[in-house]
């Protein structure tokens, strides 16, 4: 997330009561978590296998648990404890926040946009025109939705990201202050779950339509007039390029990208990334014509023991 | 679907601004898509590779993209979009509504009906009696519900088809005019979705008992007695007779008959109609016993790889 | 379910019109399904394949469908129809009850406990102090729910278990009558479904965290700190120790014992208990290792064939 204010990296020492190396008049220009970091941002890392790659990122602050060299034209934040001091200033700059009312006085609707009763939009919502939100859905707050969307009965659009960190006293929860925003003629079925980024976007590109039951994950990005049938999952921080079809109960593992017009076959389980173009099969998913082939051979083996003995 | 109101071929000619050969005089009785269309009714095709299918279906009107020769006793509207303006008369007839109470005064209910408060039920909307409707749940227009019928807490009748037509400028809906049946003595778990038909019903059963999160798909036929464990999904338009029993997370294609008795276990991908009483597993799914074989063949392949070298 | 009312043998007796043999004026403490039988319940049993196994359970009184022995210091009820009379056991000790408003004013809900509007609160729920109930939650009654608990959007805590028992006419169900139990400290993502226990209790252990569109049926254990990702699906009657993960997608069978600190790889199927510490893999799973090498065989698979000829 961007800061809307003036925050330098000398206020977020005094803030957390720790002390920093490098420039404490630099402006801390966002917040961002190490996959989704841009220059001008503050990250955090408090492992010293990710050190190097935190400190080499497009981050120019660094919330760190060790002194260690300043890079060039950076500066660093040293913590004992960087993932609960990250959490405290995303926790500050986009506070959990509170509605009583099924539509926030601060959301921003369209014109031509129909919300039926016992949707919920929350605080800073902002939803385009030509739309139509069905019944129960949510709107988690500063959801992003365009022109001409419908989402149908039940669906949630901005939960928190599952995003957990194991400590000795149990899982501790990286706080969720980003996004999610949807693009211009998206259709979302019913009882589907896009959720929030952990500090960047979940975003859906223009045209995309998904069945019921489809779930996005956290920092998620997904292109340009992609199907998704039902059941269809997505974990965090994966890039679907534009055009890409994915059939019902597939899964598809964080952090990788499905390539432009990928078709993903049903219930596959998608682990590496796909080249464009590609169609996939199986669990783990391979190309579809080498799975196919498999699945003969499995066929054959009766056969093959037989001649064994 | 059905018309109420006359409406004949060259009314419809004049409303789409198209022409027609054949019987200008003969009556548009229902609107159907071609996989549920009858005799009297109008359907749609524009690809020269279901010409045949469509002129030689039960339709009795059919609107198609080239001047061809008029089957005897039929009519034919020739449109440059058959897609389009199919879309435009099924929303002439079956237009969206909006609704903005939760339960429309057009709802008839039955007696000793409960309906929890946060249910929403929409226009022209008929439950039995003796059901339980649960918070959250939502029924769309025109859905109908037999008596005794239980639904759990936010799930989801009578949501959109997904139905898309690609176009060189991105995905096109089929605007959905069919609705959902649901027989007598049914239990649908939460967070169910059973969606409407295209331009048929999507039908459910006497006495068939749904778990959570299962999704049946638009213009599906269910049989009575049939049992559906947690996330089990149908694809559109197929048929599912009567005492099936579908194990969880199961997935079953489009426009396929599973027949009556037959027992699906549970994670199952179905591709193919089944025998009654067959017993399937797998993804794809095969005969369980023939299945099991195969699991067994690939335990042993270590050995016959050994064997080899 | 323990009674709150002095309730004896001779009672339930005249209550059902049946006769007993044994104690008339024991006191039936509980009344439990088989499953979860303590000291002093009452339980039922109608296949004679599992008289002795009713007979010689925990259960003090036997619902029985045969004049059989009774065991020293227990007593039986005969019954023709023993499942019909557990049943309205049940449900004159728990019957259903309708709520018209979205916060019951039984419920009670302790302090720092932000519920958002169009969530319904049932009669008879104990939400702790610290909780956040995002919008659409539905809490069915008696459900209790710890301290420092986020339930995120739509989920359903404490719908019916899937449970029904086939008779000549039709699916007949068993009515529940357990609760859902939350531990402190548990998140649950949106569009989940917890189901209430057939008897007994459904309980989430301390820290365990769940994202969207998990399942748990009836009558389940999960320990303290695990983790399910999207889509995790468990039967009835299953034991998850603490610590277990559970990624995306996968399926675990009733009746079985999930071991601690076991981790389940995507959308694998669970038929099997599993050992403490084990990484499990497939459908149906079994240890990953030997998966993984299961899957490196079917690659070579071609090259055999190729020898064979």
């Amino acid at each position: 997330m961007k800061l809307k204010s003036l925050f330098t990296v000398a206020d977020a020492a005094t803030l957390l009561n720790i002390t920093y190396a490098g420039n404490g008049e630099q402006t801390i220009e966002g917040i961002n978590e190490i996959h989704c970091v841009e220059k001008g941002d503050l990250t955090f890392v408090d492992h010293p296998k990710y050190y190097d790659k935190a400190l080499q990122s497009a981050a120019t602050i660094i919330l760190i648990n060790k002194e260690v060299e300043v890079p060039a034209g950076k500066s660093i934040l040293i913590s004992p404890v960087p993932f609960d001091d990250y959490n405290k200033l995303t926790r500050k700059f986009m506070p959990f926040l509170a509605s009583s009312k099924m539509i926030s006085d601060s959301a921003v609707i369209g014109s031509d946009t129909f919300i039926f009763p016992s949707a919920f939009v929350g605080n800073n919502v902002t939803i385009g025109s030509g739309c139509t939100i069905h019944p129960g859905v949510c709107l988690y707050d500063n959801s992003v939705i365009g022109n001409n969307v419908t989402i149908h009965a039940n669906t949630v659009i901005g939960a928190d990201a599952f995003y957990f960190k194991r400590k000795p006293e149990g899982y501790d929860k990286m706080h969720s202050c980003g996004r999610v925003v949807l693009g211009n003629n998206v259709e979302i079925g019913a009882m589907c779950t896009i959720d929030k980024g952990v500090s960047a976007d979940t975003i859906i590109g223009d045209g995309t339509k998904m069945d019921d039951h489809v779930h996005i994950g956290h920092d998620t990005f997904v292109g340009n007039n992609c199907l998704f049938a039902a059941f269809a999952a997505v974990a965090g921080v994966t890039k679907i390029e534009d055009n890409v079809i994915i059939w019902g109960q597939v899964g598809i593992q964080k952090d990788i990208v499905i390539g432009k017009g990928t078709e993903i076959l049903a219930q596959s389980g998608v682990g590496k990334s796909t080249a464009p173009g590609s169609k996939v099969f199986g669990s783990p998913a391979v190309d579809a014509r080498e799975k196919m082939k498999e699945l003969v051979m499995i066929k054959r083996l009766p056969d093959l023991f037989k001649n064994q003995s």
